[in-house]
């Protein structure tokens, strides 16, 4: 698997670089961009697990909950910079969706396949269900209900609702990593070796988060060319595309972990995930954007809250029992096939 | 009861042929129809359930699953050759609150008049309500919300909705009658003697088949004329009176197993019914609108998405804990009549 | 506390006389209405709370239950017979939001910061979030989407409602106080002394009672003053500031129950005050308005509906497990404010 990637990034991120330098048909460039995203996530993923056991569980988990993230991140920035609101929103939701039902749902299904009823601390899981449903609900429906088409309110509510969600994410890691550690006794099993030196390690996430920011460039670039040339709409794009990109080396370690049984890892990957661009990414985001007089505001669409209100009920039904089974799986994914074609035809 | 039902069915039928021969008034035509499919109803659940015992538990448990809806089936069916679009939609509404509110609301409430606390396997109810946040909520709300005005994407989402919904029943089916057979161990109880042969109940449910469609079309022809006369819209008929009618059947067999104190059975007839009809009648209504060049879009109105969705979350809250008491049946009961009035009012 | 409580009514209810008296400026009158309410309260609460220990179990619950929120039914009403419709339904709102989220997010922090889980029965926090979602969000919102724009609709409708929730709020007393007592065995610790003889609670009550009535006109008086003056919204006034005024006394009692690990007992006053507000004091006020030809339509606002709604699927994400913690708290706290934000930008 991790040779495959290897190989991936070695013949995708040359040809992005060459496609770059001599101005390749842009379907060409996105999809090569693609390519090469998907190993370079996992290597930025493996980096920030080797410095996190490095850095011991506390420092280590505060790592993997702030850098866990970091490609969707630096897409959504590059997006926003560029003034492609829509698109640092569309992948937003794709990232939430995409990790509570496409993530969630394979590793049901596909650790369901093996064993026939899997179990997990129920505990956790509706510590983190409910903090979707504050942090994914409450967070994102309220702008949306609250400041029609008033562009200042909106601004103004989306500061104070990003001070709160990341305000409360920084105390669900208090929560998780100081005060109720007992609770999450899954990490326990964690201490597993680094892969590489704390050195190396972060010579590798440096290099490789430079890497992702330069072939991001290219991918945010080439958006508005191949929404125009293939007939899909930007919204699709961020909602489907990228965030399937962006997450594919999340989705494999997850199913991976679903696979061995260890389904508390496995939804702590989606779930986690999830919390993370809600809570984390976009905060950040908006304080960005605000800071470089080109805000963000936590305003989606109607589909798109509806598409992010399904999931988290449906994932907080399926999880709520601490048991998984592949028809869960199987549910999870087929909203998430019923949601992707309906972007698909928005 | 069955005595009596067999005399509904021996005055009202021949009355109901009568009154077709010698044009009747249509409300009164539409109260004879009415009266005369519910003993119909009671007769086909019958047959349906002998074949069923002859069949051995898999196969009948498919039998049970896609033939225990017939009469909605067949009405759904005039309804849309007619071109009634709206009523189809609202059956298939008033069918899924009708089970969800009323037939589980009444089998709370009756049972729990006898029995302090009722008991029923919680996997199972999860499960089912799990199925039902997917195959009711997430595939109905879905087409309404991402396909404002547009008919054509309307259908095309439509048919993609009706195969993975229809996909997820089948492996519903499955999972409960093959690979988690263990867990629905309430259906060893139901290993039961079969009330006719298997040649006397082929014949019996032909025979009510054909009888059910002759009065379904009686039903469905004289709806117009009806809401015409009493000032009752077509949606309110559809949602209330021809949901109520098609379900009575049910409704009693569901409340006789609460009053026994057998939840499982009782809450199988209200939710699987519910699933049935979003998840198997709806898609094969979508399949058949399609072929015959009328189709059905799985476009709801506000009021009727609504309804439904706060029937399934209302319904998860009171199944959730795998416990009901009569409040809870109240609840129900109380949830169906406000939603009833507001279809009447609408 | 009850010293504090004591002195505020000595200096603030003549304070208030006085500044009727002398046409102080509105804000001032606002603002001493809103300090002299608050104890006001709070001795309301005790002098019901003595009567119904003289009074026995089952009519001192019931005492409990109906005058428990005689502040809000007071303010409402007069609010009511001014014709502020909006200023009432916004006073609902603002009731159930704080309870649910303010009331009981400070309860599951304060007591969380002691004790890292506490315990509750999770059989009384289901059947509460169960009739939640029905009185609160069932009554609430079909209303609201069933009769757009009807006026007439909307009042026969809301009588439907007001009977139904009535009726369901009178049996869930029967349920707790008569045939499931043993379920909610809380009220047996409760066996404490009376503070007050049974003679001089109500004569406490009688008086407080009036000088409610007194102060709260006052407070109905200037809300549209202090609207225009300070650039705040009716709605908000009504949802944030009169909520929080009239559950002041509320908020501290729950508090002091959590930090002394009665967390069953400080559920009990937030949910048990949120569905009392929604299941007994807005259909009163729906009885009394259409007695008084001054109809109060319960329907709501999308924002007040989006908030109710929110906020109960939060509260049950929570209670579900029958635990709670710090973390809990503080998620049910950002909700508020988040919410709070929300209503002061509208």
């Amino acid at each position: 698997m991790q040779k495959f990637l290897s190989f991936m990034l070695i013949v995708f991120l040359p040809l992005t670089i060459i496609g770059n330098l001599m101005h390749f048909n842009e379907i060409l460039l996105f999809g090569l961009a693609s390519l090469t995203i998907i190993p370079l996530a996992g290597i930025m993923g493996r980096a920030t697990e080797s410095i996190a056991i490095h850095s011991g569980p506390r420092i280590g988990g505060l790592l993997n909950a702030t850098f866990g993230n970091a490609v969707e991140l630096i897409i959504a920035f590059l997006a926003l910079r560029q003034g492609l609101t829509q698109v640092v929103q569309a992948s937003i939701t794709g990232s939430i969706i995409g990790n509570l039902l496409l993530v969630a749902g394979l590793s049901f299904l596909v650790g369901g396949v093996k064993y026939p009823i899997q179990k997990f601390n129920p505990s956790i899981a509706r510590t983190n269900t409910s903090m979707m449903m504050l942090g994914v609900v409450v967070a994102l429906v309220i702008p949306a209900i609250f400041t029609l088409q008033n562009d200042t309110i909106a601004n103004q509510l989306s500061l104070v609702v990003a001070v709160v969600t990341l305000a409360l994410y920084l105390l669900g890691l208090f929560f998780s990593l100081v005060t109720h550690r007992h609770v999450f006794h899954f990490t326990e099993d964690m201490e597993e070796e680094a892969e590489w030196t704390l050195r190396k390690a972060s010579i590798i996430l440096a290099l490789s988060t430079l890497a992702v920011a330069y072939v991001s460039e290219t991918l945010v670039h080439t958006i508005e060319a191949v929404s125009h040339q293939l007939g899909w709409s930007e919204v699709f794009i961020g909602v489907i595309i990228v965030a399937i990109i962006g997450n594919a080396a999340e989705h494999s370690s997850a199913v991976l972990m679903a696979w061995k049984n260890r389904m508390d890892l496995a939804l702590e990957i989606a779930v986690g995930s999830s919390l993370q661009v809600a809570m984390f990414v976009a905060p950040v985001l908006v304080f960005v954007g605000w800071f470089f007089g080109n805000p963000l505001p936590l305003v989606f669409t109607w589909p798109e809250l509806i598409a992010m209100t399904l999931s988290v009920l449906l994932i907080s039904f399926l999880c709520n029992d601490g048991e998984s089974n592949w028809l869960e799986g199987a549910m999870a994914i087929g909203a998430y096939i019923i949601v992707g074609f309906g972007f698909y035809f928005l």
